[in-house]
């Protein structure tokens, strides 16, 4: 796993001068893991998973390699750090003031990420089935994200646009997974329907009793 | 592309012998595609997209690697014709008397194929994240399997059960995703209740005329 750089504090001694670690600023360490973490997305989107490598990412920063060897290892090492610092963000979902409006703008976002050029989100994901630790960390990712979203459907419920009692996860993952089903597994091309239609449709079944609980 | 078996029907002669190429009966050009298409999937489910390669797959199919290069090309022309052969089947949905129990089996057959050991409907969806033949075959497959799956719609429309009209792409989408979306994209362990739950919600949602057309 990639240590924290909150953990890390020392930097750019090469391994084994015998000299204790210098410390350094922690704003300089942040740095150093932002300009690391965005070589990381641009060379994966740009390149793909195959021509990731710790060389070139360090280059591309212009941080020295030896650093990122140390601080993350390997490139499973810097995925899970890109999944970790994704996480590591103030993202709420909007609140339109219905259900299906935020989840229609959730999906719409979803749609945006998916067909963006250069394609981040897209090898992101590819790269969850390349290594184990990028898998781990797009899980952790949606974990996170999937959390934060319940509260679309604690609105609506308080709202009494949908029963007391709807399973917030299950609506969700029913709201959102077509979108990722059509353009990362059909590898359709984008709908500009299909957010607000899958929407509609997990709110229609949320109204009729789908995701009840107990 | 992999040349279609039905119109290669020589075999073996090295390329280049000068000689006109034997004509083998249809039956031996159909066991040679039968072995190799066969190695392909034991080493891809065994041992990953990584691991494949042309002379592991003639070796494992005990076929000549000349014949294999010649008549497949590269590890993207056998992906190709694992996909056009998975769709040269006489496959139909289940017929269980309702929507649902059709829904319901079709889930069931798809949570059962994505986590079978060895995994090779994992597998294959991984390798075409890798390669661009890969996934025009396991598109033109997902096609395939969601135009056999209408009938499901068209027998529920005329049991009166679901709305004339009904999208049945849609509603097959609706139905199936979650499934998908939870095994293969959010890697949750399978959960027994979500076939039924998936179908039940998208079966309610099309009575709400989630689906409706025009």
């Amino acid at each position: 796993m990639a240590s924290s750089p909150e953990q890390t504090t020392h930097d750019d001694p090469p391994p084994g001068d015998g000299a204790p670690p210098r410390r350094r600023p922690g704003g300089r360490t942040g740095r150093v893991r932002e300009q690391v973490l965005a070589a990381v997305q641009a060379e994966l989107a740009e390149r793909g998973y195959d021509a990731l490598t710790v060389d070139g990412v360090a280059a591309r920063a212009g941080v020295h390699r030896a650093t990122v060897y140390r601080r993350w290892r390997d490139v499973g090492g810097l995925l899970a750090d890109v999944f970790a610092a994704a996480s590591d963000d103030d993202w709420q979902p909007a609140d339109t003031g219905t259900v299906q409006g935020d989840l229609t703008a959730l999906n719409e976002e979803s749609q945006t990420a998916l067909t963006a050029q250069p394609p981040l989100v897209s090898a992101l994901i590819a790269a969850s089935f390349r290594s184990d630790e990028a898998a781990r960390g797009v899980r952790e990712l949606w974990e996170d994200r999937y959390t934060r979203c319940e509260v679309i459907v604690t609105r609506g419920v308080e709202r009494g646009e949908i029963p007391p009692g709807t399973d917030a996860r299950r609506l969700l993952v029913a709201a959102t997974a077509p979108v990722y089903h059509q353009l990362v597994l059909l590898g359709t091309p984008p709908d500009p329907d299909l957010p607000g239609q899958a929407a509609r449709t997990a709110v229609l079944a949320a109204s009729a009793g789908a995701f009840a609980t107990g």
